[in-house]
């Protein structure tokens, strides 16, 4: 198992039992979504922004307008963090103390660097688009190198990372058992529903084998 | 309609025609969900931490460990900003730079303080608990002293906040209407599964009409 080296910036203090540094599991964690929360300071405030991500091996690639003013700052500042987190549960416990929610969240801590070169920006686009929805990036036209122009892409380089996971049923003081009081979970989980094509599609185009695939992965 | 005054800190720049600044539409936002991203400065840089947080009128409110170490410090420095999303849709178009995805997204701003007295904290965690599930607090056991000992509760006064949503189809290039190529939208979204009794559960016990109605409302 590889794991990230535990150091001060990622260790996780409070609870341990629900913590892990393990590559796979965390890469697992990246590839179920593609939303992230960029952190940034902002006038001496810290903000976070929610952005679009594609991941491959220990790369991660965002993109933005040129004048994108978060991107440009860490662009600048050379380092980056982003958290990620899907939900998939709530824990009702027959405590307020024992509620919870199941879920999966990671924090990448890591180094960032603009791509100038019009391939591997390409590369950087291709891999955010398909990771969002495999064989999109094969589906739609080519870009114009004027789009390329003026879009950034920026590589992140996975520095060292932490995950949380809660998985479990619920868990309850021993003496609380007793209680006529009803415990469980309602798991939650996000779904797709049917692809709605655009109102000014040319006749005769079908829905493709990839946008198809993607639903019956997501559908309910 | 009430609004958010804009200010450096709050105004959006880019994608202004997704920015709202109305108080309805932000509070319809955060009553949408119940987890935050709440930003943070640990040893000069910045994160984001996943929360959960309860609504009432300009008042959010948060809790964890009286150790909790995010918390405390922002109970220091009495402000706090914190981001909530919800993912709608996937925006496929006929380019990859149209390509997007349908959102909701609200950052709010705000000072932050330590409640101390008992029945404030109690109220605070029922705001948080009925925020996530409506009718909870009344279903459980009621808290014990020693919990509420060791339970920091924090109400953030909303002071300022902002809002992005994108809720329209596909917006490509005249000139591409006309390709072949499929574009149109993937809509995504969170629901809740059956309730899951605890297999500890006391004989005899029903899954409570709170329960029920939160899995009628989210159910796919």
């Amino acid at each position: 198992m590889k794991e990230y080296q535990k150091s001060k910036i990622n260790r996780i203090k409070r609870g341990q039992n629900r913590a892990t540094y393990d590559v796979e599991k965390i890469d697992a964690i990246l590839d179920a979504g593609f939303i992230g929360f960029v952190n940034y300071i902002f006038e001496g405030k810290p903000i976070s922004i929610p952005m679009g991500y594609g991941r491959k091996g220990n790369k991660i690639y965002l993109h933005g307008s040129q004048a994108n003013r978060m991107l440009t700052s860490l662009l600048k500042a050379k380092e980056i963090s982003m958290t990620v987190m899907h939900l998939d549960g709530l824990v009702l416990a027959r405590s307020g103390l024992h509620h919870s929610v199941n879920y999966r969240s990671a924090t990448l801590f890591g180094t960032l660097k603009n791509l100038e070169d019009d391939l591997a920006k390409e590369e950087g686009l291709k891999c955010f688009m398909d990771h969002m929805m495999p064989g999109r990036w094969d589906g739609i036209r080519s870009m114009h190198q004027e789009e390329l122009d003026r879009t950034l892409v920026a590589e992140m380089t996975i520095e060292t990372a932490s995950a949380k996971i809660r998985d479990v049923g619920v868990n309850d003081e021993p003496e609380d058992y007793n209680l006529d009081v009803w415990a469980g979970i309602v798991p939650l989980k996000q779904i797709a529903e049917y692809p709605v094509s655009d109102d000014q599609l040319k006749s005769g185009i079908k829905i493709p084998d990839h946008v198809m695939r993607y639903y019956e992965e997501y559908k309910y």
